[in-house]
């Protein structure tokens, strides 16, 4: 498929289907509206999906992985070769993810997208990688807008194929020493924002640490040539083939009613590249966790998300997307599962005037 | 046992024990504290189970119904026949919480406290009747001292034999038309509060009933005598009895290093008069989610505890704490089965100031 076909077969969310998921929450044996947010997670898995009975089948956590030429900056704590080892780490079953993707009943696909190492085959790790780590962004390109493109439509077919293996659900995730700074870069230049404003400590490097990735986004944004109407090129310009891959996966994730389910700062990144390529992207989106990367409130505002909750959480590999998914399965549980007033015959609300000001 | 028995096995959680997961969580394959309030969570565990391996076995949610004197005030926007058919509802499994407790794999334990109608027996339904609902506590105090302290030792008793059938976390939760204003009257009789502070609109009353409900709670602390440094005397006065229940609960879990979950405003309120009876028992407890109960912002200060999630939920039953149960499996799992740095062969922290300034 290219990118054409793909971003075509996004179509509008069903608003007629989260309006009749509501008047079912209404009838439902609780006051109305006073589950809230378990309440609006319905609605829209409905307005996604449009299934009579909501569900949360074979989730599946996407953690993409690649380096980054920006490392050469010194922008990270922790060296490049970590990309490589956390990858045999995930396929290991021994990272963050993997427990608690294991504990939300979720699979974890790890895919190279351009890891700076020869990594040794192994029957889960996707081979989806386009380059030895993308070129230094401070100096020039990150790549190819052919590159990006390519990283695109591999992160979409990836989804896709898992989507026709029955998976209900997609959650992004990511691992690439120095890819907090592609996510910076990337964020001011569709959002217009300082790097400042949307440059934090990443993994945990120091105050001097902070000022060179302050300094190194800066420097990105002053070689690349930002035309604020493409998002493929500023991708390409600033961005990372795991970003990439999962710009894929969201539109992929549109384009086959599939909720997809937004992890912290870098995944974001990658989410508002996808809606601006398609805007219609935005709604089948929900975000997991706050990010302690200052950038991650201005992604969270410019792609209209509210967070579920803020753990203070800094790891990326899709840890917050997976956290989200229990609460989405219990917003399920709730809908499908629970009594309305006739059936259990309990008294409604004695008040009139609440029902008549809600209907 | 009597009370002085049960309050004497609570002893202070084990420190040590924290300290220790903070060791272990440190050596895991991801930045340190990047887990953020998932390590927290293990941490506290931890300090409270002082287990090698941290789980949670055979979760119960104690949702305990009985029903308000003060509902003839015309404070709730339910009738008072309501108490009495969800605690049907749940014995059915129809209501959001028979929902949430499936969906986190806990059971619900039914407890009648004082429904003000005979509940024909059932094998789930625990009969711990105190008297057919509380007296109004606008007229006068809403139960005796005696009543007071058998509630809270028949709640203590409900957990405590949970506990001896494997019972590895306890969850409160509640049932009662015209709690809301007794958990109001309790916050501001504990606190110090005005009652406007810290009544809300419970299940939903319109703003004329707010204002009946405000004047309630002050004509309630005006009859009562209020001994600030007698917990016990104040939840005669103006508590409930599947509140004095749920004292109990936090009491048992306290003294037989159990972790307990708070729920919303009306179980905060009885955590608060066990952790006033026993301060010790405030470290045995973790919130859940912050209630659109205005009140409960300020129990929450009051007991020292930090919401994970605020979804604005107003319903009760055990909900808010059913939705913990799943993140508290979360920091299990991370705790549990992630590789260390060692045993992963990844690379730690290039910068050797992190470590150092954080040993």
């Amino acid at each position: 498929m290219n990118m054409e076909e793909l971003v075509s077969r996004i179509q509008p969310v069903d608003a007629a289907a989260a309006e009749k998921a509501q008047q079912r929450l209404d009838r439902l044996t609780k006051p109305q509206g006073s589950l809230g947010r378990l309440e609006a997670l319905a609605r829209w898995l409905a307005s996604v999906t449009n299934a009579e009975r909501l569900s949360i089948e074979r989730p599946v956590v996407f953690t993409f992985a690649a380096d980054h030429g920006v490392a050469a900056e010194g922008v990270s704590a922790y060296p490049q070769e970590v990309t490589a080892q956390m990858v045999l780490n995930f396929l290991a079953g021994g990272a963050a993810i993997n427990a608690l993707a294991r504990q939300a009943g979720a699979d974890v696909v790890v895919a190279d997208f351009g890891v700076a190492a020869d990594l040794p085959p192994a029957p889960d790790l996707i081979d989806a990688k386009i380059a030895r780590g993308t070129a230094n962004m401070a100096i020039g390109p990150a790549m190819s807008r052919e590159q990006a493109v390519r990283a695109i439509l591999k992160g979409a077919g990836i989804a896709l194929d898992r989507k026709e293996r029955g998976a209900g659900l997609f959650a992004l995730g990511e691992m690439g020493i120095g890819n907090s700074t592609a996510a910076s870069a990337l964020t001011a230049a569709l959002t217009g924002a300082s790097p400042e404003e949307v440059t934090g400590r990443g993994t945990g490097i120091d105050a001097e640490g902070l000022k060179r990735k302050v300094d190194t986004v800066r420097r990105a944004l002053a070689v690349a040539t930002l035309a604020p109407h493409d998002p493929i090129a500023i991708l390409a310009q600033v961005g990372g083939f795991e970003i990439a891959g999962l710009v894929g996966v969201v539109l992929a994730g549109a384009a086959t009613r599939t909720p997809v389910v937004v992890d912290g700062f870098i995944a974001s990144a990658a989410a508002l590249v996808a809606c601006r390529i398609s805007p219609r992207a935005a709604d089948y989106l929900t975000a997991s966790h706050m990010s302690v990367e200052r950038g991650h409130q201005r992604l969270m505002r410019e792609l209209g998300l509210t967070v579920l909750f803020d753990f203070g959480m800094r790891l990326g590999e899709g840890t917050g997307a997976a956290l989200a998914i229990p609460i989405l399965r219990a917003s399920c549980a709730v809908y499908n599962e629970m009594a309305t007033f006739a059936q259990a015959g309990v008294s409604e609300c004695s008040d009139r005037q609440v029902e008549e000001v809600k209907s």
